[in-house]
């Protein structure tokens, strides 16, 4: 009976409400915040309880998060995708995210898809292009399926070029289209004459002028261009302009001493010092080919790729290899350029959660807190992100370090696991489209990828599990 | 009598010991570092007390801080120093620092004297080039003087090559040589064939072709760039990693542009590329022009100049005019390179403080952490820094702020009264030459500006305030 005569010293977990209600009544409670994994949701939670902790699963992550920390990503050349993709079609189209049909397709892809068929010559207009896109004749395939990534959008079209890296430690090589520079862009799903010229130009000139510098400059190592990029305030996805300035300075000498032309050189040293957004498309391709040497390692539950197609969010998980696991896209709260508000914004879209998925982007958010400006939010969230990141990551990155959290790599390899256990969710910079076709980019911001996809993946990698011995 | 019946509560200002007496007979003291000022010289001490909050001297700051905060550095040009600088003679050698003689100066700088008198072809080796250093046919001129800067050994001899910039707001011109690179260089005191080839390489090409790109990009605002480089992990001091590659990114279009043949092009890509310090020296002469802005303010106790000769630290104030106040060059406790300790150091050495003293460098160090790889320590100390600066400066400069605190501008328009009255003073980060000539550098790390300096020019100061009325 010595509890009616004590004060009350209360510890509430969970539902507020009922903290709430004693300090309302006059008494002490402290309110530790917590849900049940999964939003209650009792298979997924079961599901769980079989994985955490379970040494399989254990061994697994280890030997993934092995695989991605000894990654050496290397940029190896540029080729034309037709010639270079391994399996990319003739009339085949890759597109950003898992899987999804035309009819499905959110507005700036579709208008993505008008342009990269005019850009083929596959129609004359946008009507024909239109009417030739919904009629079955063209393959649309997911870029991830294909060793590819490409932002927003992510159309890659057979004549366009594409980056090659290749994994210098484990030999399976990446690519992604080059980057156009903001505003009107393909990638927002902008299709005008400017558009179209600029890609003809960039596959017809800029293609081969970057070829044969490469050629002069050899592979270019980007484990240490993206370290020392870290280290120069990016996070490589929505801040590249250190790392763009230190591939222009690796490649500058490199065109000078090539066979190009001198205005040549000019013209392509010109664009890419004009696009601070340059190096994006290499980091992803870089963080692809860092992930994907964690891929297939039965129950991992590590997590090998985030995409969004614009309608649906997917990732995939080691230990599940292909298999995509979707729930809608979310929209992004950020900050939007004059004029435009979330109303107008497309889902998040883009293969270039890569980033994330690789430590990079809104995990290494600390390293960069003058991102802030482009995204929202203090230079106290970028690190608190960071931070919190931590919680739901297989360990620290060594070889990609934070000045600002002293030096400590960067919080790497997502534990589907730990992502519906604490309900922290990866956090991701991203950019945000216009919803209808043709219109562009109208900000960034910062969005979270939804926990669903982590529920469904667990619960998938625990159906892989030997039955329980006398559990 | 009721003392004696309480508890005794004692808050313990200055000399620790008098409280850890207390506190070892079993009692309870708290203790308030603190120390007279001026390390309790009382004629000083009268002097700071006649200073401050003293009216016409604070609105002399104002005046001051205001002109600095409107300085509009830009990058106009680049000259031969006997043609560029007002007043510089034939046989006439500008060095780092408060004027000093050739028989009292530091190895370095009579290594790199040295160096300049056979780079000028006034003598054929080093040992003519010594017997006619210290002959007194040549004119050995502070930099300072003449409107220039120089690092470490600061040697500008007539044909040597000098930046040109121009204060847009104010009009003034302020000149600086250019970076040489790392490792064996004149500025910290070597002086042989490759580094004497290496400097007429670039009076003679390096020059030229620069000079013809600037003619094709036009005057560059360095105020812009330095505050870009701010947010891109640099202090434009030790670190300036960001700073050249925005620098390169701007010049290599027009380089490509103008007349230069394409291996000049080449050559000088290269040479800038390789050299991540390239843009300290157009940085240092960007600070001259913004604290000389602040000059010639009767009354004004705001610090315009900090420069080492290696012998002696040299401050000048505003209101005190060309005045040096000086006080023997501390030793660096930095990072030495291998095979190095502070026993092989020359003292503090160069105008490169003018970096810090326009609050940059040491006093913007929080937004470059990745600087304590060269300098020592950790980011936190970084952040420590900078925040220490502000209870020694006039004000935060809006035009370069620091992200990780929070955008705050750099404190900036150090206060000599505010120096003696705190015992804080200026941090510096900076490079360590060996103390013999030739040798070159040997580490990098952090010293600080002796207090003797800003004592004798708050004493100065104080000489010059019209008689107390009554007082």
């Amino acid at each position: 009976m010595k509890l009616f005569d004590e004060d009350l010293q209360v510890l509430n977990v969970g539902l507020a409400s009922f903290a709430a209600a004693i300090v309302d009544a006059g008494g002490k409670a402290s309110q530790i915040e917590w849900a049940p994994p999964a939003h209650g949701n009792a298979t997924i939670g079961r599901a769980l309880a079989r994985l955490v902790n379970h040494q399989d699963v254990e061994a697994a992550n280890r030997k993934a998060y092995a695989a991605y920390l000894s990654s050496q990503p290397i940029l190896e050349g540029i080729g034309l995708a037709k010639t270079t993709i391994p399996g990319m079609g003739r009339r085949m189209l890759l597109h950003a995210g898992p899987p999804i049909a035309w009819a499905l397709m959110c507005g700036p892809m579709q208008g993505a898809i008008v342009g990269a068929i005019i850009l083929e010559g596959w129609a004359e207009d946008a009507a024909g292009a239109r009417k030739l896109a919904e009629s079955g004749k063209i393959k649309y395939e997911s870029c991830h399926d294909y060793g590819a990534v490409g932002p927003m959008a992510g159309i890659i079209s057979p004549s366009m070029p594409v980056w090659i890296v290749r994994d210098g430690e484990h030999g399976h090589r990446t690519f992604s289209n080059l980057n156009e520079g903001l505003g009107k862009a393909l990638r927002f799903g902008a299709n005008g004459p400017e558009v179209l010229t600029r890609l003809g130009w960039m596959a017809a000139k800029l293609r081969k002028v970057l070829a044969v510098a490469l050629e002069v400059s050899g592979p270019i190592e980007l484990k240490p261009l993206i370290a020392q990029a870290l280290h120069m305030g990016d996070e490589v996805h929505n801040r590249n302009v250190a790392a763009t300035s230190l591939f222009l300075k690796r490649l500058a000498p490199a065109l000078l001493k090539s066979k190009a032309s001198r205005s040549d050189v000019a013209e392509v040293v010109g664009f890419i010092a004009g696009n601070d957004h340059f190096f994006l498309n290499i980091s992803m391709a870089a963080c692809k080919a860092m992930t994907d040497a964690a891929r297939g390692v039965r129950l991992s539950s590590m997590v090998t790729a985030m995409a969004r197609n614009g309608v649906e969010f997917g990732i995939r998980m080691s230990g599940t290899g292909a298999r995509w696991f979707t729930a809608p896209a979310p929209l992004v709260d950020g900050l939007y350029f004059p004029g435009y508000s979330i109303a107008d914004a497309a889902p998040d879209l883009g293969d270039s959660a890569i980033t994330e998925t690789a430590g990079l982007g809104g995990f290494a958010m600390a390293a960069a807190p003058a991102i802030v400006n482009f995204v929202g939010g203090t230079p106290d969230d970028a690190i608190a992100n960071t931070t919190q990141m931590g919680h739901i990551t297989l360990g620290r990155n060594g070889g990609l370090t934070l000045p600002a959290m002293g030096f400590a790599g960067t919080p790497s390899g997502i534990d589907a696991r730990r992502v519906v256990d604490t309900g922290i969710c990866p956090v991701i910079n991203t950019g945000i489209a216009h919803k209808e076709a043709g219109v562009g980019q109208i900000g960034a911001g910062i969005t979270y990828a939804p926990l669903d996809c982590f529920a469904n993946a667990v619960s998938a990698l625990a159906a892989d599990l030997p039955a329980d011995r006398g559990g």
